[in-house]
């Protein structure tokens, strides 16, 4: 099972378009489950909401977890940190999976934050990440050669992952 | 103006404390205002609160802003962050004076947090940020010895930039 | 083929037993190359001198590398990266395989140097780093248990991913 | 007394460059001392080198140590990480003035380095580091202009803050 999560608070946000893109492009079909967080509403800030605890159980779960967040503050954004807090390996509700990290953004000096903030998290909430996380200029992304060559050198590595559970990989 | 702020979901947190002793301990005085995120509410999440939108400038104005998290995920709270990504220097919300970064956490493991991704945010949306980030096992929040070697070397420099305000430095 | 490298300014270091041990117990044999920084010389600064020319394409060759750094200033050492520096995946000289980046320390407060500081240098260079980045203290080098967890974790990736080059995946 | 680093392998290098354009246009005057990495040879990896120990000592002495240095692997040289090993603020050998973190780099994408990954290793010698991490592409490093925003913002906090020695601030 193949989820997208997207932290923009913008719904149908250029930054959800992306992780889509890379969810097809990685597996070959439609993500299984799409977690766009701006649509999820407050509820995202109470830890005991059952909707949102559902969510993070069904992401927790999944085969591969594309997590995309607009850049802001040089960083991933506030409103997807609120939903990742929520996941904990510890407790059983870490990603068991694998998981890309994929951040767009309005500047170009901040293309280090995909994989010095957002690949970290990611493997601290349990997942494997095994391929570095890609920063798309947002005025490229709905161009696929902006994702081609990343996509070239992700997708078999992915692949050979996929799926993990299957493997008894601990979460 | 001293300003704290705390990113724990929880009201009246360790985190808070933590927050309020460095603030005491840096300027002698009890800090003019305080914003315990925990208490604000889901407005910290809709761009146009007002009352999120006017505790954005009371921050932005103070001459020094202590910023306390607990480390979720190895890092800051999305709280936090939620709330920090209303600051824009460029929109004139940046922070304008000078910040210190705070974080208590269960696990010593953790420690580099505060200077590897606190401090970095805090400068991103504009503060000086002159002294390194300071972490606080939570065990040990309440005493103020896990403190003094910090206090000793950033109380001289926060002093003497105190306030930039006036010097005109840019935000 | 596997390699070790190790970043240890002193030969023979806790560090390099820890990287062998790593290697070891990922592939179940012993590595085929091992690179002890220590030993190779002043010749390491010199970016003409053939055996360190020599080396970094052996290593570069590699299926799977365990790059192992002491934890010098809160990150790997200066030793450690002088070599690394040497390794251009644009240039054909990137690291094509899987790699893992171990760090041994003499406190727990920089754990996280090894998921924030050297991981990253390794996908830099080109590899393909698809679990998390160990830290060890350097009391507990020596002590089996101290990589099981981690180890239970990251066999059935690795395992997975070996040999890479075969499977045609760009360097 | 104001001293330069420079990291770059190349002696006379641009990085060189823009590390005494900064120091200039800091303090108003030439810097006192200057450390060229590249011309001290091997002696920077022998630990009991008179030569390189006695520039530790000079610079640790420093009021204002600009340190500037190429990006490499998307973080700072090796060459410069070998040097700053030498600094231990525990063994009275920290640099217990203020430093900067300058780096040139041929790409923008790199442009977060100078702030997570130089800045950081600077506090960890013990210096205090006021002003954020200045990255500089390569292309524009003799171009007045590159630096002016991040002098404007960065020299009314520096001068305030010198000579940190003479307030009796711990290094």
């Amino acid at each position: 099972m193949t989820a997208v999560v997207c932290g923009n608070p913008r719904p149908g946000s250029r930054t959800l378009h992306a992780g889509l893109h890379v969810a097809r492009e990685l597996t070959g079909s439609e993500p299984d489950l799409v977690v766009d967080l701006a649509t999820v509403g407050p509820g995202v800030l109470d830890w005991s909401d059952p909707e949102v605890t559902r969510l993070v159980a069904r992401v927790a779960a999944a085969d591969l977890v594309v997590v995309a967040s607009p850049t802001y503050k040089a960083t991933y954004s506030g409103l997807l940190k609120v939903f990742l807090d929520r996941f904990a390996p510890q407790a059983g509700t870490g990603l068991g999976g694998v998981a890309v990290a994929v951040m767009v953004g309005a500047g170009t000096h901040h293309a280090l934050a995909a994989e010095l903030t957002l690949r970290p998290l990611l493997t601290e909430i349990g997942a494997t990440v095994p391929v570095p996380g890609l920063f798309v200029h947002e005025q490229e992304h709905d161009d696929p050669a902006a994702y081609d060559d990343w996509l070239a050198a992700a997708r078999p590595v992915v692949t050979r992952l996929l799926p993990l559970a299957s493997s008894g990989v601990p979460a």
